[in-house]
């Protein structure tokens, strides 16, 4: 197996259908992952870590999933587009303190000319859908969608509550990237981040690599129906359930058409592998594939900060999570990282200066009800511990 | 029995003591009741819905509810004191962004220059009572209560928290009216609402009226006694123990006095007809009784946009709910509407725009420990699921 | 045993090693303490109460502790804090809505530049720690810690939650205080407050005092093991690992160190006898040793307000409490007093003017995990029923 970066030294072997490459610091992420497979035949996967600029782990498991495969990646799209609009800030183009109406004018209908930036992309604004819903097509099309977000009255006052914007969040950011660099964010994106390193993460796939996406396997009517929780949340006339498209089918059978990995809304339509994922959360502070870091210092504190914190207004459990710029973070009851990491579910990936660990882990089947399953943060307690140790031997 | 608005083409019979008019698409409602009326002989009330500036549901159940019977309607009282507001608000009289003493300059005492209508009416201000606590006499008598509101310091930082201020949120809204329209909000609310429709809902109830009261049936000491909860919360010294008159009974017991009726405190002293208080929803965006409907669009998206929400100051647990402009919102814990909907517990009413439903229902018994009973929630679904249908039938 | 500042015609006596003063009204307070030492050999402590301007219970317990021992009290050091900033307001020399730059330009740094001086004494500054932590030694100096602080990006948007700043508010309200009236924070208390009265409560306690110094009983491994919660909250790389010093020993043992003692830092580095604390709550708003009242009733009311309330930041679980400048406020799950009530754990002191009560326990173990003891909590019910009962009597 190819590792595209390289992780050293490593031992690379495969055992109980674990595939790559690990750095012996980091052993015991195999160990694991041995584990886990071995509990479940259907777990499949891969994972790729980053420690202190080099890759330290770069694996896959399971029956289907193989090096080079492509999966929609869900939420953690929103972690490429929280770093195309990390650039914008680190360029001086994107003041996170201005009101979104300074660079968007027409934003500024209905309760929304004071509306800043900082609010819009912590999912404060109030506009995690419109009214009478929105359907595939129009997020797809991004314009008119853009246009109805900028004509609709905030579904709460912007700044008294916070909701997660699912989908629109990447709509809004996109239009942004769009008055501001004047292309989509997805292109703005490969263009900044991904392209000069050769990072697989689409926000827009080419029909090219279609031979490469790995389809999603759904979920069983027997796991839907043991989401209780889902079923009142998306209600109808709940505010909940003006964040999904009102038409067609649900996202997690969606996302294996062709026409949602074209599109690659930015919330939530990437495609990517472990280790595109990885290498664009390395690259945050470090040199990858010869080029320089993406971020200084100053920009990564500036969108890692956690603006939104507590219960969210769409739950009915507490949601107990936090939100970055567009990043999510980790917390009591997702500990993934230190207070400075940032980055998303959805599969999960993120980075976490103060660890210095970059991390990314996508898997086969569609994780329920949606965000970072228990496997994916004991596997990210594993680096951890793994980049911990290394740092006590330093 | 007559059916004041007409409820179309409907059932009109008297089943398990459930008397009145149900439209055939909403005819599930009278079977809940009977259900409801079987399993509690002391079970009596009316509930009145509109469908669509039509009325659909006209029922009254039990043995003590006549159809004209006037009844306390606590704190849904303050459904007809956000209307009152909501003219101001569609007349251009009243900007909610504004500060208050811009309308009444005393207000300005104490750190309260800066608090705006929009913190005044969605219990944001801190001022849920005034420091030594208020009389019955001073609720009623109105203005000497003002003048020591607008005295008090904030008792929590304005903006940084919400708490429900059960009975002065009624005299803030009130002297607002007085200092903007000139007249109490209750001769403002008759005046603009419900007069032209001939609606029976009083913030003031004239003395010839008093035939027609029906006296609410008061908690039995095993009812109370089964209240702990209320007990911390009203403890000497607490917050919560500043909101409600420091002298005489408690509000459920002097709610049959002459004197509370007549006065019509905005927040808790209103007296209505089930009748009432649907058509007074239902005007909100239909024309009733002749009169053009209350309010445009925009007024309504303003008055009922969620302004507050999560845990509140005074309850030991959370609340989780929310408020709007005086109207209350429904949460996953009260899920009597979309997230559009905006009308107050007590009783329950409420207008739902998603739902194109006017609802209002009140009872004999006082319900502890206030709030909308489960009973009125089964109810609420039960109309919501007949308007859907009649929707898809369209 | 002699009462500094008189219990007037107490009982004075000795019961179940209950020692001390304590005034016939308050007779259910020396029971209370009778029935807790008697339960726990090794319990051990002063409570010291003023009621209305007067001592009423000035008693020690247990085998350890002698009435003039002085006792780190930990967290109640903040109490004397908040009362040296409340004399800066008092005087006009500090505005809690000006900005903490306006006085410190330094702190403009990393988006603090609009941080007002209300957010940064409530815990709302972000500022719990800094970036790579800090010791003992640099808390022990002042200067660069502040420097550090002032240089720090906030851990969290300013404003958008809180966390207890645990030791840090101590180290940036000196600042404030040495901005402004050119001394240490523990130097201005000093001048201000304890001084004049001869009130035993040093944040710098003179090496001549040592001989009265009571050593702090450490936490067993037992103890310690039994704390599961406090592990989380302070793993590597989590926020509330940055509240405490990176090296050395936990603060409950650095306690018994003189340079800590020394030091003083005001957050927690206090020591103080039970009647030093009370006599400093009491002085808020009665003359003592001759010495007229500290606050006037508008100071009184600006420091005391609430201004943070609901889920903290750091902890997994709710902390539902709140504070008001440097102070606590008691909430229903630590109901130490009335809404008007204003102090601190640590051990436990605080003044509550509605009840005309000062209050100060301090106990010779340390209170696991913190925080004020639930005999602390009943001790402080006693007395405050021992106050109702007497104003009832007059």
């Amino acid at each position: 197996m190819l590792c595209r970066h390289g992780a050293g030294p490593g031992d690379e072997r495969e055992t109980a259908g674990v595939r790559g490459t690990v750095d012996p610091a980091f052993a015991a992420v195999r160990t694991l992952l041995e584990e886990l497979a071995d509990l479940d035949a259907t777990y499949s996967g891969a994972l790729c870590a980053w420690h202190r600029g080099r890759p330290v782990v770069d694996i896959s498991w399971g029956p289907v999933l193989g090096p080079d495969d492509l999966l929609p990646v869900f939420s953690s799209s929103k972690g490429a587009a929280g770093l195309a609009v990390a650039c914008l800030v680190r360029d001086g183009l994107l003041d996170l303190d201005e009101t979104v109406a300074s660079y968007w004018p027409d934003f500024a209908q209905r309760g929304k000319a004071a509306v800043t930036v900082r609010q819009l992309l912590s999912h404060q604004a109030g506009l995690l859908g419109v009214d009478g819903g929105y359907t595939y097509d129009e997020l797809y099309g991004h314009a008119e969608l853009a246009a109805r977000l900028a004509a609709q009255r905030p579904l709460w006052l912007p700044g008294s509550a916070f909701a997660y914007h699912g989908v629109t969040i990447g709509v809004l950011a996109d239009e942004l990237v769009r008055r501001i660099a004047g292309v989509p964010l997805g292109e703005y994106f490969h263009h900044q981040v991904a392209g000069p390193r050769r990072l697989e993460v689409y926000l827009g796939t080419p029909e090219a690599l279609d031979g490469r996406v790995r389809a999603v396997e759904l979920p069983t009517p027997e796991e839907l129906a043991a989401l209780p929780d889902a079923v009142p949340r998306l209600g109808r006339g709940s505010l909940a359930s003006l964040s999904v498209p009102v038409d067609g089918q649900p996202m997690y059978v969606e996302c294996n058409e062709a026409r949602f990995r074209r599109a690659g809304t930015p919330a939530a339509g990437g495609l990517a592998s472990a280790r595109g994922l990885a290498g664009m959360y390395a690259a945050v502070e470090h040199e990858v594939a010869g080029v320089p870091r993406l971020l200084d210092d100053e920009t990564v504190a500036q969108v890692s900060q956690l603006q939104v914190w507590g219960r969210e207004l769409t739950q009915t459990e507490p949601l107990r999570t936090g939100f970055a710029i567009i990043f999510q973070k980790p917390s009591d009851h997702h500990p993934w990282g230190s207070y400075r990491a940032f980055g998303h579910d959805g599969s999960l990936a993120y980075a976490d200066p103060f660890n210095h660990i970059a991390f990314a882990y996508a898997v086969a089947r569609i994780p329920l009800p949606g965000g970072a399953d228990s496997r994916a943060i004991h596997l990210s307690r594993a680096v951890r511990r793994g980049a911990t140790a290394t740092a006590l031997d330093r």
